[in-house]
């Protein structure tokens, strides 16, 4: 069925068209180059991935279910591409127009509908910020588990777009684990619900998984419906230095065959933590014989407890070559040190463009895949600075562009990467954890999935959206 | 696209394809009518599901992927149906060869492949049983959750077909929470994994969970890859009687509310337990005022934290009409009170026939349900015995035949069932939780899922099975 994405032929957008949108979503939601501040209108053509940038013939701003609906008809009607777009904080390039055509902005759809105290539930728009949504229930004692390093910025429609993580994901799972119901505009301009408002569901096909994680290739989700938890009310959280950075990555699946759970098992390359802090000027003297640091969060409703668990996890790290244990005595103390984790992706883009890998393996391959980065990086002449959910064996590979030349950017990664995404399916793993294929891990994807697999993902593909104008060629 | 369906045209078995499948599996692995004591083969035409009975052309029971494969493609070149059948403890009818054709046991698919104690996976193929494998797991400190009440024989194959729950789901979620990496035969014969043997992915669609819950009708999955939790080692288990069963429906909800997960918490009518423990000859006396009870269970790694969290639901149950409650002091009794809540369902079967509809709401939802389908009764002249898991919403309504007409059992029901899914519906729940749609809730199908949704899983099935023999007419 490859053939199929091949033929497909788009238009561009025409004033016919555009005197449409404005009827549908009103003159100000219509934004043109022409019409638009250069920075204003430049930055629908960007992401956080590498330096890439593209310019769409329009951007829509759309309020509401119907208002995405009636766009989308006319764009099925008129074969005219449509990028769907959240807060512009994806990693490969999903949100990035690179057919031109429209790009159909969520951030008008922005309402946390309700908050369902009773049932655990609450009904949002796909344009709330992350973290607005986690401080919103967690006012009235509920929680909200996923957490990207993004959470202050990035939308939740984004979220569900890559099935995102973070740090807590290694407890409480990802974007997807969240998810009961959505409301999706299809490619054709139909509105659906893809479930029920259950825990369980054992009523036909699986339409909500289906759309977590597909990258705005089906359709765009205009409502969701996640499932919240009670708010743990305790953390502790401790910063383990490692004198050898593949220790730190054995003593990971040490720490969960022992019992423990932790609700955060970051590992961070010396480098990682040393351009964060630097780049948000706070003060870290870090040892010179320490290569890695593990930052391990345990999470519960009973303080005493967690400190049981505390000391089952010292006992499991006596096994390893670790320096001194820092253990956040403060809420202040914890926040600087989940910032500076947090920070770390900033703090690279800051220094140097790069290209993040978003490797993730079985965890107890996590010293193997490490190991690999590296010999790699010797190999090929390129420089890497590591970190990621240690929990989940998710490894966020920054390649940093340092002194590379255009070519050597350009061209000579590719065959590193491969060899790279090689070794994750080797080690049971894949090439994407959080961030998606979107379009730069695109040329990779054969590595992950063979042609079968693309195949009926096509097929799927073509039962949605038969004129594939929905964010194409993104993924496969 | 709903035409698709109708025009399918099957073939039934020669014997040329007899004479192939008995090259594939072996002689002694293709049962017929004309070669089996009729006992043995009839079992295959039959699962848990009401009295109904079909008879295949042949039962194949293929030893791995490759046999399944070969099958599979001589099925499709032949338009031969082939329905997949697990231990046949299905409650939807789902195993059932209304076609005729080929039934596909995987019985021989049994083995425990790898326990993967580094990575807390494991790799099993479909026909092992549920309780085979928790025990498995459990011997080295690992724990399985998924636990339907028929754990005892029921396949894991067939949770996978359901996405199946059980008691602990309200904690641990369904079946499809632990399943990471599927092998499949699809329809066409291709052997596919679906996805890799990470606890994150977001490389592509989500094919892993398009297949859970798809109830045999886009492939045969013979392998599985489970991810696996630590075993929780210390448990409470409390039993709570209600004067008034709207109020023990209620409860659930508070207990939620208070901060608590519990492990379990399931519902009983009085009658459901009183025919279990009758069923079961253990003896039991209940005060007369006594008209339901909540089966509460708390676990985790440390006895004196599950004692602090049974105070919250004793101060929670404070607020409630609540009798004596028995807190189950020794394993023995434990056992027990779990053997009676998972027996409910046979003492039923072994008292009448019965329909069992697997109706599921928003938690908090549960009283309105619970009234709403005792008022169907009053109205439609049916007596019906009500338990199941009350955390998830999760209401297990047995209808029993008792002495209805064969007029008033084969149609009467068909309109008060109706309105009970009606209800479910509008209540933002759905027609299963875990049984899944199989056979006997097709008809029902429209009530939960509008036709759009309808003709997007008909297109999927499409692109999987283009001619359409896997598991025909099952589900829509």
């Amino acid at each position: 069925m490859s053939h199929l994405q091949e033929i497909k032929r788009f238009e561009t957008c025409t004033p016919a068209l555009l005197a449409a949108f404005e009827t549908i979503v009103g003159q100000e939601h219509v934004l043109t180059a022409a019409g638009q501040a250069s920075d204003d209108y430049a930055r629908y053509g960007r992401d956080h991935t590498e330096d890439l940038h593209f310019t769409p013939d329009v951007v829509l701003r759309p309020a509401n279910a119907d208002e995405v609906s009636r766009i989308m008809r006319l764009c099925h009607e008129n074969r005219l591409p449509v990028t769907p777009r959240g807060a512009g904080t994806g990693l490969s390039g999903g949100a990035l127009p690179a057919h031109g055509g429209v790009v159909l902005s969520t951030e008008r759809l922005n309402r946390i509908i309700e908050i369902d105290e009773r049932n655990l539930q609450a009904t949002v728009e796909p344009g709330v910020v992350n973290e607005a949504f986690q401080n919103a229930v967690k006012e009235v004692g509920l929680f909200y588990p996923p957490d990207p390093a993004s959470k202050g910025s990035c939308f939740l429609g984004g979220n569900l777009a890559h099935s995102s993580g973070g740090p807590k994901a290694v407890k409480y799972g990802t974007t997807r684990d969240y998810v009961l119901n959505l409301e999706v505009v299809l490619p054709t301009g139909e509105i659906i619900w893809t479930a029920a408002n259950t825990l369980k569901n054992s009523t036909g096909y699986n339409l909500t998984q289906l759309m977590v994680g597909s990258e705005g290739t089906l359709g765009i989700i205009t409502k969701v419906v996640f499932r919240l938890l009670p708010y743990p009310q305790q953390n502790i959280l401790m910063l383990v230095p490692f004198r050898q950075e593949e220790q730190a990555a054995e003593a990971v699946s040490a720490v969960f065959r022992a019992g423990i759970i932790p609700s955060g098992m970051e590992f961070m390359e010396r480098e990682a933590i040393v351009w964060s802090s630097n780049y948000l000027n706070i003060p870290l003297t870090l040892p010179e014989d320490i290569s890695a640091h593990l930052l391990i969060e345990l999470d519960g409703q009973d303080l005493e407890q967690l400190y049981k668990e505390a000391e089952q996890v010292y006992a499991v790290l006596e096994h390893y070559d670790v320096g001194e244990i820092l253990l956040a005595d403060t809420a202040a103390q914890k926040d600087e040190l989940w910032k500076i984790r947090r920070n770390i992706g900033n703090a690279v883009r800051y220094n140097s463009v790069y290209k993040e890998e978003d490797t993730v393996v079985p965890r107890a391959a996590l010293p193997t895949l490490l190991k690999g980065v590296k010999e790699l990086g010797r190999q090929y002449g390129f420089k890497s600075v590591c970190y990621g959910h240690a929990g989940d064996g998710n490894l966020h590979v920054n390649i940093i562009r340092g002194e590379l030349t255009d070519e050597q950017w350009n061209h000579g990664l590719q065959e590193p990467i491969r060899q790279l995404f090689q070794l994750c399916v080797k080690l049971g793993g894949t090439i994407s954890g959080e961030h998606g294929i979107g379009m730069v891990q695109r040329q990779y994807i054969g590595i992950a999935l063979p042609e079968i697999n693309l195949a009926l993902m096509r097929g799927i593909k073509q039962v949605f959206d038969p004129h594939g104008i929905m964010n194409p060629d993104k993924i496969f």
